[in-house]
């Protein structure tokens, strides 16, 4: 176990938090490689309370993305603010509508988005070191801002929310949901996962992928 | 996609609900077999909720176990309540504290324990149909409930908690992590999961065998 990853969760929850599927397939493969992994969340409350079972959101609740992180980490996460790069080789985000509601505002703002700043500042300080970045589902939604323009990434092949990383200074690259991209230079791979996949297996195919690939670079 | 599996779950989190990875490794299990399924929860309120993140009880909190269940099934959830064996093959139970605390009240009374009605009265459904049924963690203490005594089951190798499983009527195999129990008369597998398990690929080998099992037995 010579290799550690950080992987940063944004609640549990696809409607508001981070993808339980993609977050769970993202430690499996992380174990199957033999590389040790620390969650970390944001100590924040979400943005809102979803109810999963008829999608409308849960009003007078709320929730705060460190303790729900904690279910998908079983107690094993830690606050994001205290996180420190240089403790690690890799970092890991599964997507989730999480990742555009706590960790940025993407799902509020599109193109506009601000970045959470404690994961705004974890995740420069990875790619300053030339350290892999591995961004799920809608996380890539914030490449730009971490990475800077012309950096390229996928959230699959949604026309519109391309549109919209694109107008962020991103190159959007088109994606089938078992696929990865890589934008070598940035040392960023990214895979749509539940941004186009019918089934878990699809989701695990292209994070397997991409958490293989993001690790090879680490 | 010939076979149909009923996977019930009992909230979102291992301290009060399903526990998530084995929830998840068992519906990538369940996909890879290309086998299709659903899931059903209890409509009803959860025990209490857990600070995931301090273990402590959030007092004054309320969470409904359907609702809940359906963060892990991406809103594709329906209440166990209206659940019919006859649409299925197999039925499968993940743990996590929710086996033991809403689909039973194992964590409160022990071997004096009682089955939520309506999960009880599907699983006996299964087994009167001799329909196989893969049960994993904490679940298996539900086992003699469901099938009457006798009936072979494990939890791993815990001596209290195989002593209160041996006092409803079962009877216990103790069993590593990655392997599992088959009562071939009873056509019920289990496995122990996180019970034992350290890490997440453990819990994904013996998860994987029990539901392949379950699968073969259909």
């Amino acid at each position: 176990m010579s290799k550690k990853v950080a992987v940063v969760l944004a609640g549990c929850g696809v409607y508001d938090g981070s993808e339980i599927h993609e977050a769970v397939l993202t430690l499996l493969a992380l174990d199957r490689r033999d590389i040790s992994y620390q969650c970390f969340a944001p100590n924040i409350n979400q943005l809102h309370v979803i109810n999963h079972l008829t999608g409308a959101e849960a009003t007078g609740e709320s929730r705060n993305v460190l303790i729900e992180a904690a279910r998908i980490a079983r107690g094993n996460v830690q606050d994001l603010a205290q996180a420190r790069a240089e403790d690690f080789d890799a970092l890991i985000v599964p997507g989730g509508f999480g990742a555009a509601k706590n960790l940025s505002d993407f799902a509020v703002k599109g193109s506009a988005l601000t970045v959470q700043p404690d994961f705004l500042k974890f995740a420069q300080a990875f790619h300053r070191a030339g350290k892999p970045i591995g961004l799920i589902c809608i996380a890539p939604a914030m490449s730009a801002k971490i990475f800077g323009e012309g950096v390229e990434c996928t959230i699959g092949n949604d026309v519109e929310t391309a549109a919209a990383i694109e107008a962020t200074g991103a190159k959007h690259v088109a994606c089938a949901v078992q696929k990865i991209v890589v934008d070598k230079r940035n040392k960023l791979v990214t895979t749509p996962a539940y941004m186009l996949a019918q089934r878990i297996s699809e989701a695990a195919d292209g994070i397997n992928d991409c958490v293989n690939t993001v690790i090879d670079m680490a």
